[in-house]
């Protein structure tokens, strides 16, 4: 009996990786999942992410391309397969009919109700390969939704963008623009891959953003996470947040636990500032990845990207560690996670 | 006739480029250069960098070593060969003595008393390439000197730690440590290869630093820079810039220019602050190198790496590039140039 090679599964994952990056944001509240069939041969017979929430998953519309010629094949899919009647039967029934002769899965499914799948495929006398690529997976598409499986709690990430000098703005509050165009492209895609944007009652005021994810040709984006206001004064009803792009929600509290509780449906919340609530996030110790966008200008004076983050001396410094370091056109984004 | 590949040139530009790398700051006045003697088939038969003041240059530390074998042979050095005698007779007499068939340099000598090399070269017979792996070298080990020669002034390399967030201290004034102690061996490898570390009298009245190149176990390099301290105030007699280390200049002034003055006759300063004494280099518009050691950390508070660089507004942001991005240990290495 033939098989894929390692180099042939390998690629396949990584096909998968993709197609659940693409699907990111889309799935809720189903994991952003890629998966894709090879013949026994390794021959590419269907790919397939997640479809929007209700629809099938993964495996189902990555089978559905393979037909027939699914049979002794290998199922490569970032996720455990699930095994359990959700929305939809479960993946395990699929794999199982379709009568692929191996499963090639990179990260486990922690959420005990679904879990199981990988026993029961092997008690269907499948083989089941575990754990390929499972740190990008799990670094990557699904990294959000394996921390709300594991904390019980939204995946929080703030976003800033800096000056090198750690300024948010010049001396005169002035900030457009800090970082380029293509560096405002890139949020604008991480925007629609999210599921709520949460800022502060002074950002709307000072700045009256719209807080929703845009294309490069300056249109809505096909999905717009829910915009969130946090803060106790009145906002107004001109603002730009409440327009008609997407829905809001204004949260009256200074405590960013009641804002994740609030939020505690969602899986990946984008906090966009400003430095009051960055800071208040911070000291809380409520956030769980940041992305600073660090453009190659100096700006001195008194605006600082977040202020008060609770550290009195440097023995008690937040400590994080660098896991990407990405040119943006003429610009850095820093991803952090803590250390 | 056989000669070397272009591969082999390519490689044994890279040898010459490290052996330059090696000498950077050890050659003070001549600029750090490498030479590398390869034989009509392609074999290394020499390796050379500039010697200390007043010894040999690149070339002929690399034709000793080569020997009667260089004939019919390949010289490839990172600067043009000098026509001209200095301390030492011109390199280009060494080389038609030693009959290399063919010379390759990676930048040429712009300085007008140096410059002709090729010119000879070619006289006597000898093939010449010019501009392999120039960017290289020109943004590499000959930046300073390069820069000195055209500008007329040493270069500036402005270095600063700092968290992500753009402190240089905790709110207490603490700031031990911001980044590692792999950042801080980097730190000591480039003052060794300095002519002078410059800081504020702020710097030394608060730090009290030694200001000298330090070897991995604690010891003295072989070689300290001068140290310069900048301002009026009287500093302590007790203080530990003043030891016995290294020689120490004291600039009783407030004006950067005047500082470069002082220091013409250097090529590489590396002014290492406080945020005082760099905020008047910036606003003077006298940097022409940024080192930002970013700590994977938040700090939060009022202690700024650099205060008031004279931006009034975003539209007058002192515009870099990256020109360099590098992990060292933990922490982040950025370099940035005038953009
Ligand atoms: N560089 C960047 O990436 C970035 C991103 C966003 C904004 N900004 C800038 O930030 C500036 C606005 O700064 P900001 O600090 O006023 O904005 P903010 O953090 O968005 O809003 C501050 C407000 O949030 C409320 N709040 C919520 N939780 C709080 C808590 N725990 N403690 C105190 N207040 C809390 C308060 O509103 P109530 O008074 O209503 O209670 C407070 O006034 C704008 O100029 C904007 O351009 C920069
Ligand atoms: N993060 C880093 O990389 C880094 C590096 C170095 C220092 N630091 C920190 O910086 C702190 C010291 O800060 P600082 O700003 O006082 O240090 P500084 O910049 O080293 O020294 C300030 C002094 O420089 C003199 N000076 C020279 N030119 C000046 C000008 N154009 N305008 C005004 N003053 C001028 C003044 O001294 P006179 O009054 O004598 O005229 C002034 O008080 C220390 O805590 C140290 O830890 C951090």
């Amino acid at each position: 009996m033939t098989a894929p090679t390692p180099a042939e599964v390998d690629a396949a994952m990584r096909l998968a990786l993709d197609q659940a990056q693409r699907v990111k944001g889309a799935t809720y509240p189903n994991p952003p999942v890629g998966a894709v069939i090879l013949s026994a041969e390794g021959e590419v017979l269907g790919v397939g992410g997640t479809a929007p929430t209700g629809g099938p998953h993964a495996e189902v519309v990555a089978l559905g391309e393979a037909g027939e010629r699914a049979v002794g094949g290998t199922a490569v899919v970032t996720l455990e397969p699930c095994n359990h009647h959700g929305r939809t039967p479960p993946c395990v029934d699929a794999l199982i009919q379709a009568r692929v002769a191996t499963v090639v899965y990179a990260v486990a499914d922690p959420n005990p109700v679904a879990a199981g799948g990988a026993d029961r495929l092997r008690g269907a006398g499948i083989d089941v390969v575990a754990g390929v690529c499972a740190e990008e997976v799990a670094a990557g598409p699904l990294r959000e939704w394996l921390h709300k499986q594991r904390a019980g709690r939204p995946h929080v990430t703030w976003k800033f963008a800096t000056s090198v000098d750690g300024r948010s703005a010049a001396a005169d509050g002035s900030s457009q623009w800090i970082t380029s165009e293509a560096a405002r492209a890139d949020l604008h895609v991480r925007r629609a891959a999210c599921d709520a944007i949460v800022v502060g009652t002074g950002t709307v005021d000072i700045d009256d953003p719209t807080l929703t994810a845009r294309l490069p040709g300056g249109g809505l984006a096909e999905r717009q996470p829910l915009r969130v206001v946090v803060g106790m004064r009145e906002i107004s009803p001109e603002a730009n947040v409440l327009n008609e792009d997407s829905h809001t929600m204004v949260i009256r509290t200074h405590d960013p636990h009641e804002v994740i509780q609030a939020l505690s449906d969602r899986t990946d919340v984008l906090l966009e500032g400003g430095p009051t609530l960055a800071g208040a996030f911070l000291r809380a110790g409520v956030i769980d990845r940041i992305l600073a966008y660090v453009g190659p200008i100096l700006l001195g004076g008194p605006v600082t990207a977040v202020d008060d983050v609770g550290v009195p001396s440097i023995a008690r410094a937040l400590r994080w560690r660098y896991d990407g370091v990405d040119r943006i056109g003429p610009d850095l984004l820093l991803s952090l996670v803590p250390g």
